[in-house]
């Protein structure tokens, strides 16, 4: 068409940066936001460079944190805890604090092991977890990564630090989700239930 | 759990304000932003306050525009064209253009008229829209609004301010879409495919 209009044209471009969302989708927000909810978009563009600037990393668990130590880190009960779960990611975190059912630490991986990608122990901040490991007041480490080959390699990794340190390692159950229905499970959970069965 | 982080909860709060995100979706796209795009989130950040300052509406045609008349309208052979295309949004504008079919003019409602939700005739500019047909140099208006009931009913009103003036109007074409299979077409589409047959 012409030069049109760099500001919606540079608008819907930046759009695309949010995962899931391709040209179509863009141009539509675009012009919902402009036509419908201006102070919205206002708000949401404030929201972004603020966080993008002033949200880091919390210093002792690596989870988000606009402050050195983030709030359940600073917490005085479960900050020290002695047990200590290890997440791969900030949503993983949210999704366990969700269910109100663990009342100790974390540590954030921000990934997991995968070499093919460069990302290994150091990427992880496994010398930062070693540290922790090293200071002596935890004594039980709960492995809470994805239940995926990468997830499995980087919690045999972090088990193996742990043995070398006598902590004891757990880690999360796995076998049949709530509510699952045996006929549409894959085969490896339907494996893996059966070889963990309890007495009932 | 506790206070936690102010600018991640209000980052995803703001991300509601896009249509078809929700809470689950927000997280996710903050997470991302966070974790893999900060560069991508200042600049949609900008982008979204520039947009929302500075992008308004043609004087002319009424379309999203950051100058007074949009490129279309600044055009020497289109902004003066005797044909003009009347449509309901700028989507439909751009979805026009990108056909590259039309080489007139346009007229952007924003809306169409809806009685029940206080849409009349000047929250369309309608008022605007007579002004230039009063003009004079104005030969055809094409009628490109939705084919819904509430598509039609404006089509009928902006015709009938044709008519009086004795300017031509024309409605696009109603049918079976390119590819379209008849055996999954709804009922409507089929009949005014059939009362609208050409000869062959
Ligand atoms: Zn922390
Ligand atoms: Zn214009």
């Amino acid at each position: 068409m012409t030069d049109a209009l760099p500001l919606l044209q540079q608008l819907i471009d930046a759009l695309k940066a949010l995962p899931g969302v391709g040209p179509k989708t863009a141009q539509r927000m675009a012009f919902q936001l402009l036509e419908r909810n201006r102070d919205g978009g206002k708000a949401l563009g404030d929201a972004l460079l603020k966080a993008m600037e002033h949200i880091g990393h919390c210093a002792q668990c690596r989870t988000f944190s606009e402050t050195e130590l983030c709030a359940i880190c600073r917490d005085v009960e479960r900050g020290q805890s002695s047990l200590l779960c290890v997440v791969g990611s900030s949503a993983d975190l949210q999704a366990i604090e969700q269910t109100g059912q663990f009342d100790g630490r974390y540590f954030v991986l921000m990934g997991q092991l995968s070499p093919l990608d460069g990302i290994g122990p150091a990427e992880l901040g496994l010398d930062v977890l070693e540290q922790q490991l090293n200071a002596g007041n935890i004594e039980e480490v709960i492995l809470a990564t994805n239940q995926t080959v990468e997830g499995e390699a980087t919690a045999f990794y972090i088990a193996e630090l742990c043995h070398r340190r006598q902590i004891t390692v757990s880690r999360l159950a796995q076998g049949v989700p709530f509510g699952g229905e045996l006929e549409y499970l894959d085969g490896s959970t339907l494996s893996y239930a059966f070889s963990g069965r309890k007495s009932f």
